[in-house]
This record gives C-alpha cells, sequence and structure tokens, in this order.
C-alpha cells in the first residue's frame, strides 16, 4: 500500500538542543532506521517539518550584513528542503539501499487572500523571554506570540491549496521510488495570470501532508510525533492515549494550535477525504502505528 | 536529442551585485527563458553552479553565535541546491507549462583520498582585499587564494566520481520531465562499506556536469557562461572565438584555473567518453548553441 510519513519536527531536534548539524543528521538515520521499516511491501512518501530549521535561517539572514532585507520565508523554506532532504535522502539511500531515493523541491499553492496573511500564527525558530521576543521583534520586523512558557516568532501560515509537485511524487512513489517532498508543508507559492511566484509565508506541514496524502490516493497517512498518540483527558489524572478514534468525536474537541491541533485537523481531513486511517503516533514503534497497535488510529465511522 | 545544459554562476548573479534573493531570482526567469527554447523537440536537464551562494551561507553560518561550528560544506551545499532549485522549478515551471519540471537533491560521490583535500582550490563566496581576506583566514579557519585582483576563500574540491541520483534523473529526462540537479556540483558524499556519509568539500559543477552527461547518455551538453566562447589569443589583438575545436586543440592549450578552465577540460572529458559534441558559450543565443551557429563547439576530430 501507498503510505504518506510526516516526520514531526522532533524527528531532528529534540527540545533544548543546539541547531548543530551532526545533531539533526544523527536523528535524521535514527528516524530513517524506523521509517525504513515501513518499505518492505509498500510505497513511501516521507514528508518533514522545518519549524527550528527555517528559523535559524531566517536570524542569520536578518543578521546578515550583506543584506539589505533577509530572505523571505518561500526561499528560506527552499534551503531548508535541500538541507533536510539532502540528510533523509543519505539516510533512506543507506538505510533501504535496494530502493530507489529521491527528494524533490516542492511548491504548494497558497490564496494570497488566505485570512492568515492578516493574522500570523505559525512558530518560527527558538523560544525567548518575553523582554528578549519584544525587543527582536521591534528591531526586525517580527511577530512574536507566547509558546508555552517562552516567547517565539510567528509567520503567516495560510492554507495550502494545492501541492504542484504531487503527480510527479505520486507517480515516482508508485513505481516503488521512497520520495521526500513537501518539506516544511512546501514552498508557498501563488499562482496568478497562470503565473506561480513564492510568498514569503510558512505553511502547516501536517495540513500539507494531508492535501498531499488526498491527493496522492494514499492508503494510509501516518503523523509522527514525540508523543504516544492524542491524549484524552489531557492534564487530568485519567489521561490515556486514545487508540481509536472518530473525526466526528476528534471533531468535538479542542486543541491548541501549534501542538497536536494542526495533527488532529489533518488526520480529520484525510479521513473524510478517503474513508481510510489516519495515524498520530510515536517513531518507536512504527510497525505498530501502520498495524493500529499503537498510536491514535483516526477512522471515519 | 537530451540535451545536459549547465547554469554558469553569472546566470543567477552578475559580478558585483548583492547576493539579494530578488536579484538571483530576477536573473533566473532571464535564464530559463532562453533555455525554455531548448526544450522543443528535447529533452532537457540542468544543472547549476552556487559559488557565491554558497559562500553566502557559509559566512552566515560561521558568524551564527548559536552554532559552535559553521555547517559542512555538504550541508550548505544542499541548502543551496533548495534554494537554486526552486527557483529554476518555478521559472521553468512558469515558462514551459506543457512540461513537467522537477528539482532533485543529488548527492555526488569523491574519493576521501583525492589530493584536493590537502590542496584546497575552489573559490566560494565573496572577493576582499588582501589584508582583510587574510584576517577572515585566520579567524575562521578558512584557505584564501587570490582570484583575479581580489582574494577569496579556497575550499577543497575533489574529483566527481559518481552522480549517485544519475540514474533517476535520466529516467526522468528521458521520459519528458524537465530535470534540475547536480546544483553545485552535487553534494559531495563518500562511500565507505557500502554507506555514503557527507564530505565537508565542493565540487566543480562543469566537472560534475560533464559526468552527469557522460552516465545519462546525452546527446549534447552545454555549458552556458557569461562570454561568447573558448577565446583564442586571450588578451592580444588577435583575440577571437573559437568556432570549433577538437579536443587536441583544446588540450594543447593551458587555461586558468576556476574560469574556463574546468569548462575546457569538461567538455573534453564528454567529447572524449562520448565521440559527441560539448559547445560552450553565452545564453543569449542558445538555440545557437546548440545548432552550432554560436559559441565554441568541441569535437572529437
Amino acid at each position: 500500500m501507498l503510505i504518506v510519513a510526516a516526520l514531526g519536527g522532533n524527528a531532528l531536534l529534540r527540545r533544548g538542543e543546539k541547531l548543530a548539524a551532526q545533531i539533526q543528521q544523527h536523528h535524521v538515520v535514527d528516524a530513517v532506521a524506523q521509517l525504513a521499516k515501513l518499505c518492505t511491501g509498500n510505497e513511501l512518501i516521507v514528508t518533514h517539518g522545518n519549524g527550528p530549521q527555517v528559523g535559524l535561517l531566517a536570524l542569520e539572514s536578518a543578521n546578515d550584513p550583506e543584506l539589505e532585507r533577509p530572505y523571505p520565508f518561500d526561499v528560506l523554506g527552499a534551503q531548508t528542503q535541500g538541507m533536510i532532504g539532502y540528510w533523509l535522502l543519505q539516510a533512506l539511500t543507506n538505510a533501504v539501499p535496494s530502493r530507489e531515493s529521491v527528494a524533490l523541491v516542492t511548491q504548494t499553492l497558497v490564496d494570497v487572500n488566505d485570512p492568515a496573511f492578516t493574522h500570523p500564527t505559525k512558530f518560527v525558530g527558538h523560544g525567548y523571554g518575553e523582554v528578549e521576543a519584544q525587543a527582536l521583534a521591534a528591531s526586525n520586523g517580527w511577530s512574536v506570540a507566547r509558546d508555552g512558557a517562552l516567547w517565539r516568532r510567528v509567520v503567516a501560515s495560510p492554507e495550502p491549496r494545492e501541492i504542484i509537485e504531487g503527480p510527479v511524487i505520486e507517480r515516482l512513489a508508485r513505481r516503488g521510488t521512497i520520495v521526500v517532498g513537501v518539506g516544511g508543508g512546501g514552498v508557498p507559492v501563488a499562482r496568478e495570470d497562470g503565473v506561480l511566484r513564492g510568498i514569503d509565508a510558512v505553511i502547516d506541514k501536517d495540513l500539507a501532508t494531508a492535501l498531499l496524502a488526498i491527493s496522492v490516493g494514499a492508503d494510509l497517512m501516518v503523523l509522527v510525533t514525540d508523543v504516544a498518540g492524542v491524549i484524552d483527558g489531557f492534564a487530568t489524572p485519567d489521561a490515556r492515549v486514545l487508540s481509536t478514534v472518530t473525526v466526528a468525536q476528534l471533531r468535538s474537541r479542542t486543541f491548541a494550535p501549534g501542538s497536536m491541533g494542526p495533527k488532529v485537523e489533518s488526520a480529520c481531513r484525510f479521513v473524510e477525504a478517503t474513508g481510510r486511517r489516519a495515524v498520530i503516533g510515536a517513531l518507536d514503534d512504527v510497525l505498530g502505528l501502520v498495524e493500529g497497535t499503537s498510536g491514535t488510529s483516526v477512522v471515519a465511522h
């Protein structure tokens, strides 16, 4: 079957770790050792987040004395697709030598009239104390918002409307190639009079993954995160991981934006559009996620 | 026929221009307007340089206070593949909407025992006055060398041995997809006990392009630069562009490393290996390059 698997940011970087290249590449190798188990008998498409990475490159670009203005987020996002795509490509080539692997630069269509452009919500880069965050916001023209105990930069995150490279991703995957794509949700682009142009924004990688999974006709969508699944009764004594839940049950709950919320929304969209199963869970039992014995399976009924 | 075309750095940036994203993207659109003419009746693979771009990202990474050490050149090169690949992909998608375009992260195999590792020669980044260059070398652990009137950082540039993603590039191109790949000569990797790992180096994009063109069985290799072709009698009153020249004639001349030298060497390698024609010339008459009416055509006999 055709599986679309999204790697969360924690597959590249644990909270509190420095964004050293070696650390991230090490995590990628570990993550791919798990993902490789999915390849037996299946076609695989791998997507990935880029929040911390694009934040670092944005900061470096903003601090570059040569540049009058920092590179926009479409360009920075493309840089992270190259970098993370390379790490994943190399690790997949090593871990699954019998199969061909590719990493594709991917553009994702957005609507320039999306309300997200007037209400930025997507966290990028590091957390700061409030005073430092406000100072950075003032000097760089950022928007910032509270993320847990810290403050982080927020960027407009419009709805993904179309994965421009979806057809070639599907064709490659269905002939057995392991495809890395839609990194960081894809490079945001708008289409005007038939012409694509980049947009200074970021796209939620889980929402873009759901759009990809729907458009390629995936049999299963796997959203990998650093928790065991969707928690019912979070922060109560009765907290437990939901094993199977319907879209209607999930839709009746609310989840914080920026963490589990987009995963739940993405899983619901995939299941609603296809009638097939989506699963949210941890990478350390990836076969259990596929078999439905670990993680939270989201189903139609 | 299958054409492999390499875009020189000047297709992205003119000498003296700042590395602003907008400027580069503008040049890419202009370059692609020319390349698009090659698509009618032909299959096309586009490679590109990344010298100034990887130099900028290396400097930003070296100046990043969060990082204990800058990212190595394999990772930085992959970032530029994403960025420049995105610009080319978007421009090709717009200029040739009837054809599918893709940009692939590409790894290029090198030998860890290559003598280049003890003798760095490849220029990256900007030119500086000698005093500033020596100061930067001392503070960053760079090697620097004179490039014309200025000094620039130099990095090890080992011989490309194999384009890891060559087979998928060829397969996509032969079915009509326009493929962007081998950016910056490819991400340098070594293979030990069958396992690929990144190497902190850069690869000459013309030499890597020749290797790709040979391995995919290209019918023609086009090396695009900012001069009209190979100049005979350079800096003499009799200076003229060679229209057709044999490998033996070219091999009997010497060319400066870092400018025309690698293009001449790459053209010779392609022609020697295939018996087919390579052409070196300017982008503004790209159909003339293909037809042999402009640029310098390198032939076997």
